[in-house]
């Protein structure tokens, strides 16, 4: 009996502050960071490599070991896991760390606790996928109807989405599932970018960038918003100008504004034809969200900071999005996101997956891809965000080709790092924090 | 200069368990446990005690260890502090604790690290209030309008309440403070009691704790329900045909289920004219609140677990909601309960606040007087839940008279642990546990 003999975590930052990547209205200085799950097994691969699962959870920086603690908090539901069973009913997994009674008083299933258990959940599902010699795009696309409605925690969904309901979207899309495998073969899924916009850069680099993008193949390209409206009206403009009528503008504003704010904001950027606006207001606001999609001609979104399906939900049954991103690491793990997608269709709202950070796009394309074989059968209006940073760092990094995330082919769910990155980046002890903390004292807290 | 010198943490949890206290629908076998905050600082009391603030994060077992790494995780905002900064404006430093960017990306504003704030924060209006001699309910109440708005974050609530509605609200209460204020003294607040309806109880008990309950004055009683509607049926029976029909039964669900399942159930139990009914399905489910609300006959609440004020102000804004519960140590801490609390007042719900656990009656009822004095000036329909459960573990245990909370007397909040109980519960080294987990291997884990 081959089981889960280990579950090892690693508190792994990069120093990306010091470039003001990723700087936005309400992140000024983020160094990425990942609490790293690895579960460790007692069988081998076909290649004779020991299996293993890894997960883990995105996060800005400080508090990276609080999230790090979490993941260490659910060892004793996960070691010694017999791994026939575990792939046999992975969704029974999951629900059994969700429902520890104990560590849901630390949520429920929200915050620091709810996404070490996505970390986790995420880590089993590479095991799964990696044990059936499967990229998990392609894992979750095999699986049935009734497999895929198995994975899922049904409460608090039924008065929006039943199992029953689901197990006729999935039905309906069985038969056409190979010709959309053969589809992403060839042609990959649509990525858009948000390299150009981030708030620290200036306008020369601004334009440059969005050049490149445009060159590189993508059609639409998402500026960081919500520092001083003059300001983003100038960015847009450069923008604009850069890339013509054609390449489609949208902007996020990283949960900034109170809604009457964001419908003035956002009434003054209208003219600029934008695809969507991200996170106008808090993730928690669902009636804000519907109050701002009420008040302005721009298309609504949030969901990178949507903390769970019950929320998602809410935002689909208010009316209040016209759009959503889901995260691969902010919520329950890959079971969460499938009824996140599945409600998703059902509401007749398109997914245009959350990534960059460190190792975002190389989970979440799996899903996205999921999703397009299984469960929306559409790529249409659809892309997957992609940000150039730190795929360096991982052993299955992603490929965009011509502006379209590449189908994977590699085994698992993309997110395991390099045993070097592994060594070099960890807190505080790992020789890019030494360094840092010797030269820049603020560097790393 | 005085200043905050250390901040401490101890993981504290208490065997309650082994008897099936606190048993309910989600939560069959709590271990009661405290993240315990202490601010040290190097100044004295006027009985030349060292100056300290206490305070505290209500889990209920497994994770109690994250919980204290989260406050942990909040030392350096908090170390160095001047003292007299802080106590001239408690809600800057507030706002300072939810406003690190990199530790805002584990909530924003909920779970293990948003409960982490709120117990520092609580600590720190602890030791104001020390500082003050002053009970803390005393101490809000003597704060100006003004002050109390200042220390409110205004951030994704102005579409429902803004700062000078929230002054007019204070400044109206202004004059009538004093005579309120000797009402709390002589007469106490009410109190209703959970302590007779564990779903681990038998009938015998229950119908004894009814019994017990109405002689020692409560004219409220709550029990837990949701395992099987026959048994609640059978457990309210007994509960009615003990307590007479003066006295009020409400119930409990703890969340355990889904909308429809809510109308069903709670339609079975409406003939037991319910006070009302909590935590019917997940507590972040506002529409799904709204709309059990609108199926039935039984007065719906909710809060013990709601996240933020966010939440709260869409239960107010949905109208989900016929009452609801604060916690004194789920959100952000004191600053954001006075926001609670005057979202309450303008939608003119009643607030029932929350207690039991660990040392949360000793807390939340300086919020609910602080609430009398200055904010909704009524104690019409409204009492402060009681559980008879940990209170010898307080330096000032709360007082409850002919089933009426005594107004506190000592200086601070409440939350502070005598030493002993510090050292005895410590986990995993304390002599409770080490003897426990000689003699049950089960019981701490």
């Amino acid at each position: 009996m081959a089981t889960i003999k280990a579950l090892d975590t690693h508190d792994l930052r990069f120093p990306t502050s010091r470039q003001l990547d990723g700087s936005d209205a309400m992140n000024p200085d983020p160094d990425y960071s990942a609490a790293y799950v690895v579960l460790r097994t007692d069988e081998s691969t076909s290649d004779g490599e020991p299996l293993g699962g890894y997960g883990l959870v995105f996060t800005i920086g400080r508090g990276n070991d609080v999230q790090t603690a979490a993941v260490d908090a659910l060892r004793d539901h996960v070691v010694g896991t017999d791994l026939d069973e575990l792939c046999a009913d992975l969704g029974g997994f999951a629900r059994r760390l969700t429902g520890d009674s104990q560590l849901r008083w630390l949520g429920p299933e929200k915050g620091v606790m709810h996404m070490a258990i996505g970390g986790v959940v995420n880590a089993a599902w590479d095991l799964a996928a990696r044990r059936a010699g499967k990229p998990l795009w392609r894992f979750i696309s095999d699986l049935t109807p009734d497999e895929i409605v198995a994975c899922i925690d049904w409460r608090y969904l039924t008065d929006a989405l039943t199992p029953d309901e689901a197990r006729a979207i999935l039905t309906a899309n069985l038969a056409s599932r190979d010709a959309r495998r053969a589809e992403l073969a060839e042609r990959g899924y649509p990525a858009y970018t948000t390299s150009p916009g981030w708030l620290g850069y200036s306008d020369d680099k601004l334009a440059a960038l969005c050049r490149s993008a445009v060159a590189d193949g993508y059609r639409t390209i998402k500026l960081k918003v919500g520092r001083a409206v003059d300001e983003d009206l100038r960015r847009l403009r450069v923008a604009r100008a850069t890339v013509g009528p054609e390449v489609r503008l949208a902007v996020d504003a990283n949960q900034r504004w109170d809604v009457a704010e964001a419908v003035d904001w956002l009434t003054a950027l209208a003219g600029f034809d934008l695809a969507w606006a991200e996170e106008p207001t808090s993730p928690d606001d669902i009636l804000g969200h519907a109050a701002i999609r009420r008040g302005v001609q721009v298309p609504i979104s949030t969901g990178e900071h949507t903390q769970n399906r019950i929320v998602f939900k809410q935002l689909l049954q208010a009316e209040a999005v016209d759009l959503i991103q889901i995260d691969a690491t902010r919520v329950g793990g890959v079971d969460e996101n499938l009824a996140i997608l599945l409600l998703a269709h059902k509401f007749g709202v398109p997914v245009y997956p959350h990534a960059g950070g460190v190792g975002l796009c190389e989970l979440v394309q799996h899903l996205a891809m999921a999703d397009f074989v299984a469960i929306s059968g559409s790529m249409q209006d659809r892309a997957i965000e992609y940000v150039d940073h730190l795929h360096e760092h991982f052993t299955d990094p992603v490929r965009i080709v011509a502006g379209r995330y590449q189908a994977p082919t590699a085994p698992g769910m993309g997110g395991r790092l390099t045993e070097r990155s592994v060594a070099e980046h960890s807190y505080p002890d790992g020789p890019v924090w030494r360094v840092a903390t010797t030269e820049q004292p603020e560097g790393g807290r």
